[in-house]
């Protein structure tokens, strides 16, 4: 039976979401061990987002294959006991066998966080990036603009042996200003290595006047990493959300108003 | 030279606010160490609430007197540069001689947090106590009525040996329910040890129906600590903010129109 995962964690303890053989430390790694010490044989699970050491998830997306006649409740129950506090399983469900985590999306949002002031905020200190200074948020909105839509994102990849196609399109990039931080929201149908946290990195340098809105194009055209500015540290990123069709289609029947649906 | 001091922090790592001999792991003691690099000579400071183990703050008041001719505003960048990331100086003003922080406060708010789904809420873990259980808040309130007011709290102090007056007066007790939490928040002239943890320990089991709402009054005339309540953890709590009669009366002037105030 295949599981769908909704999961939230911490990511500052971690080398990232990937199983690792050098490390325990990793999101998959945890998981994978309290569900086969559940099922009592190794249990894989595969997640929509590979997020790097130190980024945070509010919801990642993973499913696995078990054989447990358990109910979704129950199993959720069992790994929010047995896995450490900074993972948190929101939810489980059961999906149809064709549903991959990964190569079923369709898209994901990110968000970037940046402190703008010069407060620390002790509380928060772990979730966003601490610059110190204030942001020209209008010229970081123009340049995202120029950003938006599909481009050849190799010079804001972080793999230079990258073979596969860097073509990606960015569906939203907004620049949001709110209290001691700005937040930059990222939605595509999927994201480079270091991508987003290259683009944050260029945003940024855009808001302090080092480059200017209108030479995205040039960094774009000149298909190499070292044009874009640099790699944002990962604290400041969190996968927000994953997309799904099955999860738009079921929420254009709720609009709608269609009735129940089966898994999909 | 008297200078205030606002200060935030995530009070997971330390051992309370106050200096001990035994331990390096203080508010006070690390805040103490900067200021007498600064000031090249041993420097104490004085907070309003001696917040115990693990107990946070989001706005703790101290003063100190210091020979520097400093700016106020270099001193708050002075101390977080130097202090660890879970202490923030949010604010540095000089202050009228006789400002003590402790002995002029007139009040103190502080916020006890419970998480009451089954929500283990990965980024906000170290700042609520989870119960993971419903609350009966509406029981909660008619024991809060019941507790606010001047009384003789002896039996929700956690020191024995107490041999000054335990008569406190609450003058705002509210439980506020919120997504995922319920919050409850305590005003009054001050606290006894442990007073606030025990009053968040004996209205959760209020709201678990472990006692009736009813019962508060035999509690406190019992004038004896095992008639109330566990100590609730220390995680949950909060020192949102410490009230001065020099605030109170610039804020009055303010909102009277009142201009410039000198310091008070």
């Amino acid at each position: 039976m295949n599981y769908r995962f909704e999961i939230a964690y911490d990511g500052s303890r971690y080398e990232g979401w990937q199983r690792q053989k050098k490390t325990e430390k990793t999101i998959q790694g945890k998981i994978e061990a309290v569900l086969s010490r559940m099922e009592e044989r190794p249990v894989e699970i595969q997640g929509a987002g590979r997020t790097d050491a130190g980024v945070h998830a509010l919801c990642q997306t993973a499913n696995a294959r078990l054989d447990s006649s358990k109910e979704p409740e129950e199993i959720r129950r069992y790994l929010n006991r047995y896995l450490p506090e900074d993972i948190e399983i929101l939810k489980v469900s059961r999906v149809d066998d064709r549903f991959h985590s990964r190569f079923g999306a369709v898209g994901k949002r990110y968000v970037y966080r940046i402190g703008t002031d010069d407060r620390k905020d002790v509380f928060r200190r772990k979730y966003l990036f601490h610059l110190g200074e204030e942001l020209d948020t209008d010229a970081m909105q123009r340049a995202a603009a120029r950003l938006t839509g599909t481009h050849d994102f190799r010079s804001f990849c972080g793999n230079p042996r990258m073979k596969k196609s860097t073509v990606r399109t960015i569906t939203r990039l907004e620049v949001v200003r709110e209290e001691h931080q700005v937040k930059l929201v990222f939605e595509g149908d999927g994201f480079l290595q270091y991508m987003i946290r290259i683009l944050a990195g260029t945003l940024m340098e855009v808001g302090q006047h080092l480059r200017p809105a209108e030479s995205m194009e040039e960094i774009l055209a000149a298909m190499d990493r070292t044009a874009a500015g640099p790699t944002a540290p990962a604290c400041g990123l969190c996968l927000e959300r994953v997309f799904y069709p099955e999860d738009i289609r079921r929420t254009e029947n709720k609009e709608n108003g269609g009735g129940e649906n089966g898994e999909g």
